[in-house]
């Protein structure tokens, strides 16, 4: 072992999934949660505007289903800004509201990279932009966190690096089949989180995140290797749309 | 790998399932309950109205056991729908005696489809009645996630084609043996929910329930491949049962 | 596969497990609680009433450690029997003073049986009195669900029907030594509920309930094969004991 | 299979760990929390005179970290009793200040005993003392439950009767190397509670619970068939030291 | 077996997850919720002078996403202080708004040491150091448990001792690597704690987390025989920055 393909870091991640208390919410009186509100979209507003200067990047989205009512995600060059963004939210007014169920914390990874002698890869645009990448508007998110299984004979972890690397070319050719419909970003959790990868999928049409986790479900490497922790489905909201979905 | 049987995609499903906060409810005042009854009786009607007009489906159902007091289970054309119903269920008065406990989301699926050239099979009214059901109005219900296993010798996405294919159909044979007795809905789930599927049995006697799970349980794609999550059994009620089921 | 053995099938069970809230049961005026322990008695001595016409059977226990402080075990011809029975229970006063912690729905079931033509084993009065059978008034009760294994080759529902009478014969014979120390009722619940079967041991002694799971451990269908949930052990109490063990 | 070696078994084990809710103690009035200190005191010494009376035994110890502030550690001939005393402390007034954690029944047990005819070995004055141990006053304590593993070729029930005894007899060579240093009590659980065994532990210093835990885990009984639970450790305090531990 | 590498030991370790419980907080008057900070900041202080006079040591961390707040993490030279120091936190004001969420204790332990006649390691001065260390006053923590698998083949207890040794030689290598960027502390918990080792690293950036625990995992000695339990990252806090980031 010990060769091994090399990773690129981006921007930190943060998918922080929140609750809403509806009943102790619609006790408080209107006004203050009218105020509630207007100090949480004064807060994602921020978050916008660092978008705007691309240091960093945000999206709120509601989630079907009882885990979770609200997901928001961030992006940061680094892990304290992340830690300060999510105690913001947990100081506002509206955070009384809201119940913690899940979170996440990852990197940004362009995995599998060789390193080219006398090339920064951090100076090549394309990477930069897939690196620090500014979340697609499309509709619908999923969010799934996944290992690489290390059991028996079906351990990742111990095979060559030629073998890694054609099971992932593989996979990747599945990916390609989806281009234009699913936009992917892969974040890398090893010695962050639970899992090491959290995969992040952006759509116009959730019927595709069925379609393309399906269908990689039979190329061998994650037939063989995926390990796979919750999935979380939801659609984009923004600011305006969050105050009518608090509305009561 | 690549090579693997296409599906046909329906309607969007929410198992939605609720435990009543008795000691709160009684606490209510007479007239606050019968208001809050009055109104979820509404929202009901609304989603009958809407089964009506062939655009979803609805059924309310009581559960057998401390899982879980009710199931609401809705399928609509798109996850956005059944998002915005769900939301309307939490901000009624009723919702605050309610304790969400577990949900579902999956997609009403036609599995193991061959793809043939110059037919569109969502045109085939056989195949319509199937993607886009009226849920049956029989006595009892019985929901349960599933996967196919992938472990050592028995990883279900590492067969032929021809090897699912077969397994399935031997499955199939088992399950045409109890028609007119259980009506099933497949649903998948992969990419939007932690199971890979959803199956929810519907039968006028609950002990079917447990000779078709026992039966298919020796077919060898469920004794070497399934894996099975909880099972939720309960009994069908329309609007005026659920008043009478809350009367304290 | 497709050769199975058959079963017959009995009352549905529902075990019932709670535990007291003591401090806010201490809270309650002393007249309060009287009438709390009143209503609680009248619905028992209608589970009782129940039994003697031999259309169901009740007991109720005291549990031992942590995990609950009461069990409630009811047996009834149908599913809906059971649920309303639940209902009616979360219904009582008491039943605020009581946090749900465990259930389990199943059938009393006679496993392994080879149908015969023209014979109706229904009918036959042995049978009938082990499907549905009066519970037995001894001190103490043991309950734990299980599950046949399908991991590798230790695949129950791979084996042929021979192999698995076989060594289920070698189990019964296990079992008979214990006949007079112990009342075993089987209930399935595939389908039904989370795990295959249910085991409910009833003795004069605890200790036998150690005996008989220990040395039936190393019978080869539970060595091999044998999948096991909680254990639950608890003290019959009737009525007033119950009373009495409320008081406070 | 079939053939197995029995075990003697002596008294009932109580373990039960529960956390104090410090904030509403603090709360309470200084002199409840001495009236309610009072009555948890002279509970306990009702269990110590037990204990002098060689039909039972107590101990009470703090626990380090969050999994538990307390351990009440009891022993008794009969279930029942151990249920009564557990329901006695659930109705002190303290109890309304404790948050139960976790408990574990079992019954002290010498394992692998081979039957010799003519022989009590209940009338034995060594085995006694081992079946009815009056807990040692050594300062820590370690408890952790345990089963044998059952998996492929790693099958403990499927080992012959002298396998099982030549592993053991090797185990039993380790442990003796802590005597003086560790006693150890080992007490069944197979029907009682979730787990075969549990293992309580005292010592002087706990870092010899390390030390035997480690040692004991490359014998090949622990490597191949040992599956572990929680470990929880403490210290043992007195009533005096436990009126002080309360002291806000 | 029986033959195995010796551990030297140090100081006992705890770390101390809590949540802050932000709503009850804010609810505290200003002045009320001064105190609480100011009693906190001596207790810390208190923590403090004992680092100084080398009889322990202390770090606080706030941690990043959901699953705590803020870490505390204690070394002390016996289990007792540790468990006191706990208790005296637990009886804070502040802790009235803290909510417990996860704990570890360990030994601070130096591995695979093979005993040389007549040396005593423990005089050793880079032993020393080494046992009873200065957590770093580095930016970052990543702490995690974790087991050595006892699976089939992969069996690390049932390996000779060159060949963990052979094992371990290579995985320090790795570690090696990231000198001056990691500093990593084990601490063992076998009998202690839930898992065999936790694992505290320490850095200035939070991406060398990623790549050790990345590289390392290609180590055979990982690849077969790591299993890992939860991931908290976070940030180092003085007493100026906590009091700062209680602020509401």
């Amino acid at each position: 072992m010990g060769e091994f393909l090399h990773t690129l870091d981006g921007w930190y991640v943060l998918h922080d999934y929140r609750t809403v208390d509806w009943a102790s919410w619609k006790a408080l009186p209107r006004e203050e949660r009218q105020a509630a509100v207007d100090e949480l979209l004064t807060l994602m507003r921020g978050w916008q505007s660092i978008e705007e200067k691309k240091e960093g990047s945000t999206a709120a989205f509601t989630i079907v289903g009882q885990k979770a009512d609200l997901l928001f995600m961030n992006l940061r060059p680094t892990l304290e800004e992340l830690g300060e963004l999510e105690t913001a939210l947990n100081k506002t007014r509206f955070a009384e509201f809201l119940i913690p169920v899940y979170s996440y914390v990852s990197v940004v990874e362009l995995g599998n990279y060789l390193p080219k002698e006398g090339v920064d890869p951090y100076a090549d645009p394309v990477i930069q932009n897939r690196l620090y990448p500014i979340l697609p508007k499309m509709k619908n998110v999923c969010f799934y966190p996944m290992n690489k299984k290390r059991e028996g004979n079906d351990n990742w972890y111990m095979l060559s690096l030629e073998q890694r690397r054609d099971l992932m070319r593989a996979h990747g050719l599945t990916g390609r089949k989806y281009a234009g419909k699913i936009v992917q970003i892969i974040s890398g959790s090893t010695g962050l989180d639970d899992w090491e990868w959290g995969v992040t999928l952006f759509s116009d049409d959730p019927l595709e995140f069925k379609k393309i986790v399906t269908e990689m479900r039979f190329d061998e490497v994650s037939a063989r290797f995926g390990e796979f922790g919750e999935f979380l489905v939801g659609t984009r909201i923004d600011g305006e749309q969050l105050a009518k979905y608090l509305e009561v």
